[in-house]
C-alpha cells in the first residue's frame, strides 16, 4: 500500500486524542437548535462532526444554483464550539431535479428494473450525467470550504455501493467493455479467459459482451467473477475522481470515505481501495448473527489491517438499534462501551456514530443516535457521554500502532466472490462464515491472530490460516509455498487451490495448485445434504462439506479421519514449516482444540493467563494492552500486569473493556 | 357521515325482509337454463340478484357497439319472478377490444411490470382513457335500466381496489401530484410533511414527485403513506365519478358498491368511503386463521359501524369452499347459517353469495355457489335452501338498528398502514391481529363490544380500546384527553401515540402525543426476537414487543412487571377515567384476564349468563337478541330471556344461532 | 405412433451392440488433448459420441463465415479411432454475434422481463430471424458432413425448452394466434373453449389475443393450458424444421433430439413428439427425492414406451455428481452401474454420458464426466471402463424388445399440465408424484407394470392405473368405458375425470366422464389442509385429499371408509372388469396392499419369488430378464432360473444388477 501517512488536518500543537462524534445533519431541524446541538455535543465530549453527507438537494435547490448560507452557519457555530468538520462532498445522494432532468442515471438491476428515486444512492457510478454534476458540486465545495478552520477532512460521498454495487445499466455495459479491454488487451484473451469455447459463447467484438443479466440458467463463471471486479473498480475509480478534484484545489486537506467492513465481505475490495484514501474509515454495525462480538472484532482487526496497521476512523456505529434489521433491538448496559473500545483497541483513532441527533421524520428516524428522541435525560445520552469521558482518558492512546499478533487469518476478496459463485459442488457454502469461525477459535483458545488481506506480507507470521482460499493464481502459489518452506505455519480448508485468476481448475487432481504443497489427493468433492454431518475419529463433527480424499505424500500426517478411515485433517510436515488441509466444515467448537494441536507444533501461545483465554479477548497497541470482556460475566483479572488507564485492573464488568498500560 | 338513509328501491308497499341471493351471470349458460334458475332462485327463496358484474365485454363486444337485448331478458325474466335486481354498471373488467387499442390502461406494478389482460381488474383507476370508456358505458346503462321495475340498486364497478388499490404508472404519478397539490397547497409544505432534507429529497418542482417505486432502499415513509391515501382517494374517486352519472340520470335509484372489510384491512378506507354510496354493501370470506369466526364477527361488527348503524348488504360470501385459498376446505355443517346469521347479527339486511351457479368454465369454476356443480339435489342447495326459510323467519328484524355496546374497539386506517411501514423497530408488527386479539378477549369475556372508526363518537363508550393506535394528530389527541377526562377508560397497547398525521415523531420520549395522558416515559423500544417471549409477574406472557418504560407521574398504578421489576402494563386514573397502556403483545388468552379487569373498574358487565360467556357470542339489535354459538359442542340457552323467532329458546347447536325477541 | 423403425447408420454388417458413449466437446481442449482422447475413449470401449452441440461460435464466428476445419479433423480422428458421431446440428446455443445484432431473438418471460445471453439457450422458438439463421447453419453442417463416414445420427439442437419452454413475447404471441387459428377455426369456438364470458373476456378479433403473461390474478386456465400445449408445439414445429433440412439434405441419416423425461413432467408432451424423430433419445438425471431409484426407473420405463417398445438411446447421465442442483452429492459404488443398466433394461441400447472429459472452465466445470479432473488413474474412470466392459458383455440384448407387462400406469401431459393449474382446491397436489407413488407400489409389490402415455392401446393390460386423470374429453371417457367393458380393471384418483379438452367442468356431480363408470357419486372435494390426515378404517392413512362422496351404484363395493363412515375407496364390479376410485393420497405404503388386493381380484401376480418381491424390480426383453437390486444389501437369487449374462446367477450386490438369459 502506498498511502501516504495523513490523519485529520488539526490546529496546530493540538495533542493526539481519540476523536469523537456523529454525522450531524443540522438542515433536518429548526435554527434554534443548533445552538442547543452545540452546546450538549460539548457535554458530551464530541470533538468532530461529519457534515453534509445528503444535503446535495439543500445546496444546490435547482441546477446551479447554491444555497450555502446555512452551511457558513453551521460550520462557523461547530469551530466556535471547538468541534471539528469532516466535510461531505455532498454527493452521496442525487436531489430530485437531477434524476427527473436525468432518468438515465438511474441504476437498473440484474433483472432489468429501474432503481428509482425516493430512497438515496440511486445512481450508476458509471453514469457520464451523474459524475458531470457531481464532480461540479465537489468543486463548489472545496472552493468554498477549503479554507475554512473547521474543516478536518473530505468525506468523499457515502458508503459508496452500499445500495449500488452493482448496475447492469447500458452505462455499465460501456464501461464493462473498457475495463476488459485494460484487463486483457486483445478479445482473443478474454475469449480464452472466459472459455468461450463452452455454451458457444465466442465473442467476436468487443461491443457484444453485456454485464451478466437475467439469463436463461448459470451465466458464465469468469463473466461473473469479472463484472464483480469491475464493479468494485467502478466505484473506486468515482471515489478517484472526487478525491482528484479534491486534491488538485485543497492539497493539504485529508481525503477519506466511510468503509462498510462489517457483516459478511461486501461487493468492494477495501484492500484495494485502500491506497486511494489518505486514511482508512469504516462503518459497522452488530448484527444478529450467533457470535455477534466475534464478527466486530473480525472486523475491526480486518479494518485495521486493511489499513495498514496505522490509525483509523470508526465513522458509523450506533449508540443503541439500528432500523433496517427485521427486529431491530436495542443494546444492553455495556455493549455501547465494549463496542466503541473493541475499535479503538484494533487501531480505530475516532469513535463516531450515525447520528448525533435521531431524526423526526424519514426513513432513519428509528435509528438510535447519541441525543435519543428522549433528549439528554436519557440513559443512552448519560452512556454517550460516559464513552466521551473514557475516550479523553484514552488520549494516550492515540497514534500507538498496532502490535501484530503471531498468527494471521487471511482475507481474499477472489476467492470469497468466486467460492460463492452458482454452479458449484453446493450453494450452501459461505466464505466468510468459515474465515468466522477460524477467528472465533482463535478467541476462545486465547491466541491473537490478525485478520489480514491476501496481499500482506506473510512471513512475521508463524502460522496462518487461509480459510476457502478457492483463487490461487500461480504467483500467489509461489508465495503460499516459500513461506512454508521458509518456516511457516499454512493452514487451509476444503474448496481451497482449486482455481487460477480466471476461475479455471488447475489441471489434475483437486486441490490444484495447492495438491502437492498439501501432499494430498482430492478426486471428488462430497458436499453434504442440509442436516447431514460426520463425525470424525477425534470426535469433532463436520458439516456443509467433505472431501474423497487421499494421502499422496510420505511426509503427511493424518491428523482426523471419517468414519471410513479416510483422511479428513492433514498436515505435511516440512523442514521447519508445515501445511495443514481440513476437508469439511468443523465450526468454532470443532477448530479450536484442533487450532490448539497446530499452533503448539507452531510453537504459538497464548499471552492471556489460562484462566482468562477464552472469556477475554486481548488486544496490544504498543505500550497499552486491552482486555475485552466476550462474557456476560465479571472477570478477575487478578496477575495481568500493567497499570489501568482505564477500568480496574483487577476485574472486568460482564462485557467490560480494561486498558492497561505497561510491559506484557 | 352524511350519507342519506336510502335502501333499495322496491315496489311500494312492499314489506322488510331480509333480501337473500347471489351474484348471477347468465352470459355464462345457454338460454334455456335461465328458466330454470328463475325457477330454482324462488326454490331457495331468492329475493335479489346481482347482475352484468362481468359483462362489459358481452355488452359492448365492440366498441361503440351495444347489445343489451340478452340482458333486457334476464331483467325481465328476473322481475316476472319476483326477483329484484342490484344491477352492476358492468365496468369492473374491461373487455380485450379497449385494453388493446388502449394498452395505456394496464396498471404497472411496485416493480414496473405491466398487469397484462387474461384476468380481471387490470385497469388504472387514474386512466383518463380508461375513465372515458367506462362512463360511457354506465351512462348506456343508466339511460337502459333506470326505469326497469327489477332495479332495486346500482352497483358500482365491483370489489374495487381488490387487484388495482396500488398502481405506480405514469397516470397515477400525474394524479399523485394533483392530490399532493390539494393536499399541500404549496411545495414547501410538501417538503416539510414529507421531511425532505433528509437524505437530499428536497423537491424544487411539482413534476419531480414519483409514486414510491422500486427504490434502493428504504423510500421516504411520508411519501408511502401519501400514496397509500392516494390510492384510497384515487379509487374513491373513480367510485363517486360513476356515482354522479347515475345520480345524474336515475336520482331515486339507490348506489352502493361492495368493500372487501375482511381478513386484514385492505388499502382502502371504507371508513371514508362510506359517506359516497346510499347504503354500504361489504363482502366477506371466512380465512385459515387461529380464530376464523372470531375475524369474521370482528369484519361483520366493523362493516355495522362503517355503515353508520343502518342496514348494510352481504353482498357477496361462499356457501362453501372458496378457490383462491391455497388450500380450500368446504364448510362444515352449520358454518353456513352461522356465517350468515353472524353478518345479519351485525346488521346486515342482505345475505347475498358469489355466486348463484357454479361455473364450468374459467378460474372461479371451483368456487362455491348457490347451486354447485352437483345441481339442486345436493347438501349445499339444501342448506341454501333452509337459509331462505330462516331469513323469511328473521323478516322482523329487517330495519332494526343495532344496539350500541357500552365498550369499544378502534380501528384506524392512517395508523394500520403506517405503523406496519418498514425501517421500524420491527417488521413484524400486524394491526389488524392486535385489534382481532383484543376482540377475542371481549368475546372470551362474553361482554360485549363494537368495532368502531377512529372518527366515531366516543362519548357513548365507557371504554375504548385503541390498539396500536400509531398516528395522533393533534386533533385525535385532544379528543381522547377529552375522552378521558370526561369519564371515559382508555387503553392503549405499545407502538400508540409516535407520530402526528405526517409520521414525523411527537418531540421528546415516547409515546408523544399520549405521554402525558398515560403518565409514562419510554426511552427505547424494544422488540422481541421471533420465538423470544417474556413473562409478566402476572404470569401472562408477552411476545413481539417491549418498551424501556418508566411511570412518570404518582397516578399511574402498574398493572404488571417485566421480570427486572421495570412496568409492563400501567393504568393512570383520573377523576372518573383513565388511561391505561399494553406495552407487549398478550394475545387473547393474555388479554382477557387484563381487560376483565380493566372492565371491572369501568364498571362494565357481561349480559350473557356466566355459563356463557366465551361460548356464545350475543348481539343485540333493538328487541332481537342474537345468540350465536362459537363451539363446535351444544350449548345450554336455559335462564336467557325472550321468546325464540329462530332456533330454539332452549338450546344452540353446535354453531348454531339462536334469535330471542324481548326483553333482555 | 408412426416412427419409422431406424436406428444409427452404421458400418454394413457391424453387429449389433450397447452403444457407449457421451457428449465430446474438443473444441475446449488444445489440440494435443484431442489424440489423447481418442486413445482414452477405446479404452473405455466408447463407440459414440455426441458432437458439435455448442459449436455455433466456433462454425461461425461471425455471420455467414465458417469455420470447419477443426471439426473435420475431429471427426476424421474419430473415425480412424473406430468411434462413431452423433453430430448435433449446433443450432443449441446462438453466438453473442447473433443475438447483438438480433435481440429481439431472446426470449421474454411471464414477467416481461429478457432473458440475455450469458448462459445459453437463450433464443425465441418462434422467432424467425433465430429460425433463419440457425436452419442456414443446419443446412451447412448437413452439406458438409451428410457423407462422413463417421456420421452415424443427427442430434437436433440440444435439451429443446430445458430453458426456452415458455416465451411470452410479442414473436410468441403472433405464432399462439396463428396456433389457435388452426385449432379453433372461428373465433366464436375460441370464445366458448375459454369461457370468455366469464370476467368480460370476449374477443372480437384475434388480434387481441396474448400469452397468459403476469396478470392481476387468475388467468384464464384454459388459456394456460392452451399455452402450454402451444408452446410444447412451438418447440416440436422447430424441432421439425430442422429435421426436414436434414431428411432433404441426407434422406438416409436418422434424426433424433433428447428429451428430458426425468424428475417431473415437462413442459413438453414427449409422446406427442416422438412421431417426429427417427429414435427417442433421452437425457436422464438423478435427483434428490424420497425414492430416487424409482423415479428413474418409471422415467427409463415411459421412455421406452414413448419410443414405441423399439430401442432408445440414453444421450446423457452422469458418472457421478452434477453441478446445478443445490447440493451436488457424488454417486456411491455401484449407482454408476445399476443407473446405466436400469436404462438398458427399459429398452435403451446406448448409454452416453455428459460428458467425455470435465471441462476446466465455465458453469458445468463441476459436472462429474467420464475423465474426471483428476484423470484417468482415478475411480471414476475405473468404473466407466468397467462399466464399457459390462456393455460390450450385454450386446446379445441389443435390439432385443422390451416385454409388456400385465398392468400398466397410465401418463397423459395434458392431465398433468390442467391439474396443476392455480385456481383449484388445492395448490398442492402433485400429478407426477401421485404416478409415481402408484409405481412405487408395483415396484413394493414386485409386480411389473409400463409407464405408458395416455394414448397408448389399453387393451394387452389386464390393470391400468390412471392417476389424477384429470382432462378426459369424450373419446377417452368412451375409450375407458370399452376397456372396462371389455374385462379391463381400471383404477384411477382423486381429481379424475372432471373436465374436457377445454377444462370446463362435466355436468353434474363429479366425477363428471366417470362418474357413472365408477358408481359414485361426489358433491364436493374436500383437500386437506398441511399437516391434516385422515385414518382409514384399513388402517392406511390418506393426507392432501378427500372427497364428499357417495355410492351411486348397486355394484359398487366400498373398499374402505373414513372415520365418519363414508367411503374412501370404492370398486364398480362389471361383468369381467372393474372400476376402482381412490380419493385421498395414500403413498405408497398405503397404496400396496390396496393395490396388491386389486391385482389378486385382477388375476394379476408377481413373476418374482416371494423372497425377491420389494427388493428387487425385475425387467424383461425377450430372453433377457434384468434383476435391479433397489436397496443397499445384497440380495440372494438362488432359485431365480437362467444364465448370468452379467453379474452372478446367485446373488445381487448391494446396488447391484444380474441380467439372466433363458426362459423364465
Amino acid at each position: 500500500m502506498t498511502t501516504s501517512p495523513r490523519w485529520l488536518r488539526t490546529a496546530p500543537g493540538r495533542t493526539p486524542r481519540i476523536e469523537y462524534g456523529a454525522d450531524y445533519n443540522p438542515e433536518q431541524w429548526p435554527r434554534d437548535v443548533w445552538d442547543d446541538d452545540v452546546r450538549a455535543m460539548r457535554t458530551a465530549g464530541v470533538t468532530i462532526v461529519s457534515l453534509a453527507i445528503f444535503s446535495w438537494g439543500r445546496l444546490e435547490p435547482a441546477e446551479g444554483e447554491y444555497d450555502f448560507g446555512w452551511l457558513d452557519e453551521v460550520m462557523d457555530l461547530l469551530h466556535a464550539g471547538g468541534i471539528a468538520v469532516d466535510l461531505a462532498t455532498a454527493t452521496a445522494s442525487p436531489p430530485p431535479w437531477l434524476t427527473a432532468k436525468h432518468p438515465e442515471i438511474l441504476p437498473v438491476d440484474h433483472e432489468g428494473r429501474t432503481i428509482w428515486p425516493g430512497s438515496r444512492q440511486h445512481w450508476r457510478p458509471t453514469s457520464p450525467a451523474f459524475r458531470e454534476h457531481a464532480l461540479r458540486l465537489v468543486r463548489q465545495m472545496a472552493g468554498r470550504y477549503g479554507d475554512h478552520p473547521a474543516l478536518a477532512a473530505w468525506h468523499v460521498s457515502n458508503e459508496l455501493g452500499c445500495h449500488n454495487a452493482y448496475d447492469y445499466s447500458d452505462d455499465a455495459a460501456a464501461a464493462f467493455r473498457v475495463w476488459l479491454r485494460r484487463r486483457y488487451g486483445e478479445l482473443a484473451a478474454l475469449n480464452a479467459a472466459w472459455g468461450t469455447a463452452f455454451w458457444s459463447q465466442h465473442y467476436s467484438d468487443w461491443s457484444q459482451i453485456l454485464p451478466p443479466r437475467r439469463a436463461a440458467t448459470h451465466p458464465n463463471p469468469t463473466q461473473q467473477l469479472d463484472f464483480t471486479r469491475f464493479s468494485s473498480d467502478a466505484l473506486k475509480d468515482y471515489l478517484c475522481a472526487e478525491r482528484d478534484v479534491l486534491r488538485e484545489l485543497t492539497p493539504d486537506v485529508p481525503v477519506t470515505t466511510n468503509f462498510m467492513i462489517m457483516g459478511r465481505l461486501r461487493p468492494l475490495d477495501y484492500a484495494d481501495w485502500a491506497a486511494e484514501v489518505d486514511f482508512v474509515a469504516n462503518d459497522h454495525y452488530v448484527q444478529r448473527t450467533s457470535r455477534p462480538f466475534d464478527e466486530l472484532s473480525f472486523s475491526a482487526n480486518l479494518t485495521g489491517n486493511v489499513a495498514g496497521g496505522r490509525p483509523w476512523f470508526l465513522m458509523e456505529h450506533s449508540t443503541s438499534a439500528v432500523n433496517w434489521q427485521p427486529i431491530n433491538v436495542p443494546k444492553k448496559p455495556g455493549e455501547l462501551e465494549r463496542d466503541s473500545l473493541t475499535h479503538v483497541a484494533h487501531g480505530a483513532d475516532a469513535v463516531c456514530f450515525f447520528q448525533w441527533r435521531q431524526s423526526r421524520a424519514g426513513a432513519e428516524k428509528y435509528h438510535s443516535a447519541m441525543v435519543p428522541h428522549a433528549g439528554e435525560d436519557s440513559a443512552v445520552f448519560r452512556r454517550v457521554t460516559e464513552l466521551g469521558e473514557t475516550l479523553r482518558r484514552l488520549a494516550p492512546v492515540a497514534g500507538a500502532g498496532r502490535t501484530p499478533a503471531r498468527a494471521a487469518v487471511l482475507v481474499d476478496w477472489d476467492s470469497a466472490w468466486a467460492a460463492e459463485l452458482d454452479s458449484h459442488p453446493t450453494n450452501r457454502l459461505r466464505y466468510q462464515q468459515e474465515a468466522l469461525d477460524w477467528y472465533s477459535a482463535f478467541l476462545d483458545l486465547g491466541v491473537r491472530a490478525d485478520v489480514v488481506p491476501v496481499r500482506t506480507g506473510l512471513s512475521r507470521y508463524d502460522l496462518v490460516v487461509a480459510p476457502i482460499l478457492y483463487v490461487v493464481p500461480e504467483a500467489l502459489r509461489r508465495r503460499l509455498e516459500a513461506y512454508v518452506r521458509g518456516g511457516g505455519h499454512l493452514v487451509t480448508t476444503y474448496f481451497s487451490g482449486n482455481v487460477d485468476e480466471h476461475d479455471h481448475l488447475w489441471p489434475g487432481a483437486h486441490p490444484g495448485a495447492l495438491r502437492d504443497l498439501l501432499g494430498i489427493r482430492i478426486e471428488e468433492f462430497a458436499p453434504l445434504p442440509d442436516g447431514d454431518q460426520v463425525v470424525l475419529d477425534n470426535g469433532s463433527v463436520g458439516t456443509l462439506w467433505t472431501d474423497m480424499m487421499e494421502v499422496a505424500d510420505a511426509g503427511v500426517e493424518v491428523l482426523a479421519r471419517y468414519a471410513d478411515g479416510s483422511p479428513a485433517v492433514t498436515r505435511k510436515a516440512y523442514t521447519a514449516g508445515s501445511a495443514a488441509y481440513v476437508s469439511t466444515r468443523l465450526g468454532p467448537d470443532g477448530l479450536a482444540p484442533l487450532l490448539g494441536d497446530l499452533l503448539r507444533r507452531a510453537g504459538v501461545e497464548s499471552e492471556l493467563p489460562p484462566g482468562l483465554r477464552g472469556r477475554v479477548e486481548l488486544v496490544v497497541r504498543g505500550d497499552f494492552r486491552f482486555y475485552v470482556n466476550r462474557t456476560d460475566e465479571p472477570v478477575d483479572l487478578t496477575g495481568v500486569p500493567g497499570e489501568a488507564l482505564h477500568g480496574s485492573a483487577e476485574r472486568l464488568e460482564p462485557r467490560g473493556v480494561g486498558v492497561l498500560r505497561g510491559p506484557a
